[in-house]
């Protein structure tokens, strides 16, 4: 690891030349401004009367400073809706993530998307192989399927977990590899101070140059989930994150995990009351911990199923929470994080529509950072190589989408309607030919055969050619350049930090 | 063939109550006003300079009469934007489609769905069986699931060709069918006169009691859709079909068929305005043959594989098409077609994406009529009896979504939150037992188990389940009684009309 080529890396064939996603049009909305109203007061109700739970002695002590009423012993931070208001006002709308190659800097904000790789998996899974533990191995070939791919725009954090290296340093290897093998904005972990200075450590060293953690102060290099542990708290590892992170002018993501009818009330009301309240007591903290800092409003509310008590994945409350989501991130004026979501086990029809049914309202919700965009099978705990290239297919064609309708002389074509009259057809015309290689979106893997050559080239399904696809462009893909004395420093930080955490363990 | 049990139809124990589909939601578009203005006066520049042509001598003197520029030489009509915007004032924004069954009964129109099998293949497709040709075994079948699940609205036609009927009375045999083993609203062919006059006679006889076709002149009982033979022309069945529809007072689907690149301009633009000229003559005409008649705007503008010149569907194109065409509807006060269409040849991802990609733009659209929406495969070549359950699971979370979220006190949970507290959870709460078997979509064919037990299941996809799903809801069916007075009336009809047919071609 550390070697680098100086070539520039090529995208597959089939993808568009990198662009953030934009989406053009006036995101949608599920509640009434009274429903609204009336979820945003039962979450004011909860902070105030019921109040979030920090279990951190640091972060109590900053609500108390801050004039939050505060229960040391039990730990509970009792937040007023004018305080609260007060608090994250100072979080931007809008601002600038920035990639060690400046070709991949990404906006998040208003209508832009930035869409980042799946994260948190212990397993990989492929059509050929079925399901296994997640390796370094594994890993580095979804990191290279990320890179390659330009309407992904975030490499991601834990794609698939290195389960096959010593828990504690999983994390620097990944690190490390995201820098090495990729050149996009990274989402590393916030599992407690190690994963987070160790992230902040090391983007200082790939961005030496710019000037470093001074410089990171105020440029945002690294994105990372804090999740809360709903019902109504924080616990220390995952406020060790926000503030490690916040501190070093790094984005947060605040994402309550209520799943409605386990962690959150089984009504979507009462689940996005609950989701609300426990967003805007993380977002406090990130203000507290560093005023103006980026952070991003998280939805992840989705159903259980009641028969078995596990998450449901792609479903229509997931759909109406996703959206309903988004409303109260514009009315606070912040980014917001949502997720493509599934729940099969394999890239068959269902994966491919409980995916849409979270993409299609991501989009409408003006999504601005879509966590688990590409790669998501079994409800996350799995990785899927094919699913990742059916989410990228599905991607590129939410984002050609979004380019909307040219409408001009030339694309409205009198002339050649007038020409080709009644009865006539278009094939050869010299409108038609000026246009016909890019005016459609063309598929990396949609089959648009007849049916007897579909048959011919032995009946396979997206999943078949999904798998041939992945393959294709990992041998494909080519290291982008890195300035060697930058590798090594990152190869002298993860070998003095391993050697640290595992003799401090001994 | 005309035996009933009197027995009331169960639904599968998976699905909803019969109820039709709302979106309350405002409906999306992707033109602004001034893009929609563009279009519009294009179109209105080619039916004034181009004009259409309708290869009927009676549809000529018609629009002739009424004060159209024609040549009938050309057989050619100009259409000045004045006149066509004054024929087509008088067709309604809304009415209802009487079914035989007064529990299925549909309204069409505002944010109103109806959903209504695929209709037009020629060949049938299982996953067991492959493709092979259209037979009325097969054809019984995909009746019995359309008649089964409550989220099909709308019989459909011709859902999958009886090619083992001779071709001149298929339709005959057909209509029958819808009738007695079915009790919807059904879409009868436009394919010239016999095929639209034998549907409105077959359908006096089933609303005999009512009033029959006198009856009929005010309460559309049937819906069928008039394709033109884009570009810019309507062939002489398409209008004897319109004309005998819109004279009995059924309604009529005004749908171009204007393919991007084949059969209409490669841009979008071009092939909306072109769109739009054709639908609104044709439309107009409805009007000239009878003011008032009920008439939907007929939107289908996808793009075809340049490669290839077939037909590709699921595009991006087709989705900015589709919520395109809803806002000329709108515009004109008119109910609104689409389609949910897939180019997959078999039930896999693929087939999955791109119907979503069809599905959310149809609800987006306001789209009030949605055929094909269950059973599409091929580009419409094939019927697929899995992609029918699959196309229901995504109908039904469709229709789940359109439901919104339900706000008020108890919804909200504040007591239920409160009660569980920080750190606890939700599974046992009396406001949780209270709804779990009710609150959340239950799904027809999603597999949410875990893992290890969707392994030891035999590691079946959505296709496997959905070819399992389709058997057993065809087993159950059960016919939905019908007058036997009435049967018998349809068999003698269908019998004098069949001897009548074939001896006239000896």
């Amino acid at each position: 690891m550390g070697q680098t080529r100086r070539r520039a890396a090529r995208p597959p064939a089939e993808a568009a030349p990198f662009r953030q996603t934009y989406n053009p049009f006036p995101p949608m909305g599920v509640l009434s401004a009274e429903q609204l109203e009336q979820i945003e007061a039962a979450s004011f109700h909860i902070l105030e009367q019921t109040g979030i739970e920090f279990i951190s002695r640091e972060a109590l002590q900053m609500f108390h400073d801050a004039g939050a009423e505060v229960d040391f012993e039990a730990q509970r931070v009792r937040l007023h809706r004018d305080l609260a208001r007060k608090l994250i006002a100072t979080a931007p709308a809008q601002f600038t993530m920035h990639a060690r190659n400046p070709a991949h800097h990404t906006i998040m904000g208003g209508g832009y998307m930035i869409f980042s790789m799946v994260s948190g998996p212990g397993y990989a899974y492929d059509i050929k192989r079925g399901r296994r533990t997640g390796s370094f191995a594994e890993y580095l070939n979804y990191v290279k399927l990320a890179q390659s791919f330009n309407v992904i725009h975030n490499i991601g954090g834990f794609i698939v977990e290195n389960q096959d290296t010593h828990e504690d340093v999983r994390h620097l290897q990944l690190y490390q590899a995201q820098h090495v093998y990729a050149d996009k904005c990274t989402n590393p972990s916030a599992r407690g101070f190690n994963h987070a200075n160790d992230a902040v450590e090391i983007a200082a060293l790939v961005f030496a140059e710019q000037g470093g953690r001074e410089w990171m102060l105020s440029h945002p290099v690294t994105l990372s989930v804090v999740n809360s542990n709903s019902p109504l708290r924080f616990d220390t590892p995952m406020v060790e994150g926000l503030l490690t992170y916040a501190r070093a002018g790094q984005c947060v993501i605040v994402t309550p995990f209520t799943l409605a009818g386990a962690m959150a009330p089984i009504t979507l009301a009462g689940a996005l009351a609950q989701q609300n309240a426990e967003a805007l007591a993380g977002i406090a903290l990130t203000q507290l911990a560093r005023p103006g800092v980026p952070v991003v409003y998280g939805g992840f509310t989705s159903n259980v199923d009641m028969q078995s008590g596990a998450p449901a994945f792609g479903t229509p409350e997931g759909a109406l929470a996703a959206l309903a989501g988004g409303q109260f991130a514009r009315r606070y004026g912040l980014p917001y994080r949502g997720s493509n979501v599934a729940s099969s086990k394999t890239p068959d029809a269902q994966s491919a529509y409980e995916s849409m049914m979270a993409l299609w309202p991501v989009m409408l919700a003006h999504t601005n950072y879509v966590l688990h965009a590409a790669g998501w099978l079994d409800g996350g705990l799995s990785a899927g190589l094919e699913k990742v290239i059916i989410d990228v297919e599905m991607l590129q064609m939410l984002d050609t989408f979004t380019r909307g309708i040219a409408v001009d002389e030339s694309t409205l074509a009198l002339d050649a309607i007038a020409e080709v009259g009644p009865g006539g057809h278009f094939f050869g015309t010299p409108h038609t030919m000026e246009r016909f290689r890019t005016e459609f979106y063309r598929p990396l893997i949609s089959d648009w055969q007849n049916y007897d050559n579909w048959l011919d080239g032995g009946a396979l399904t997206a999943a078949d050619r999904a798998h041939t696809k992945a393959q294709e462009v990992i041998a494909a893909y080519e290291q982008p350049p890195l300035d060697p004395a930058i590798g090594e420093a990152l190869q002298a930080y993860v070998d003095r930090r391993t050697a640290e955490i595992l003799n401090t363990e001994q």
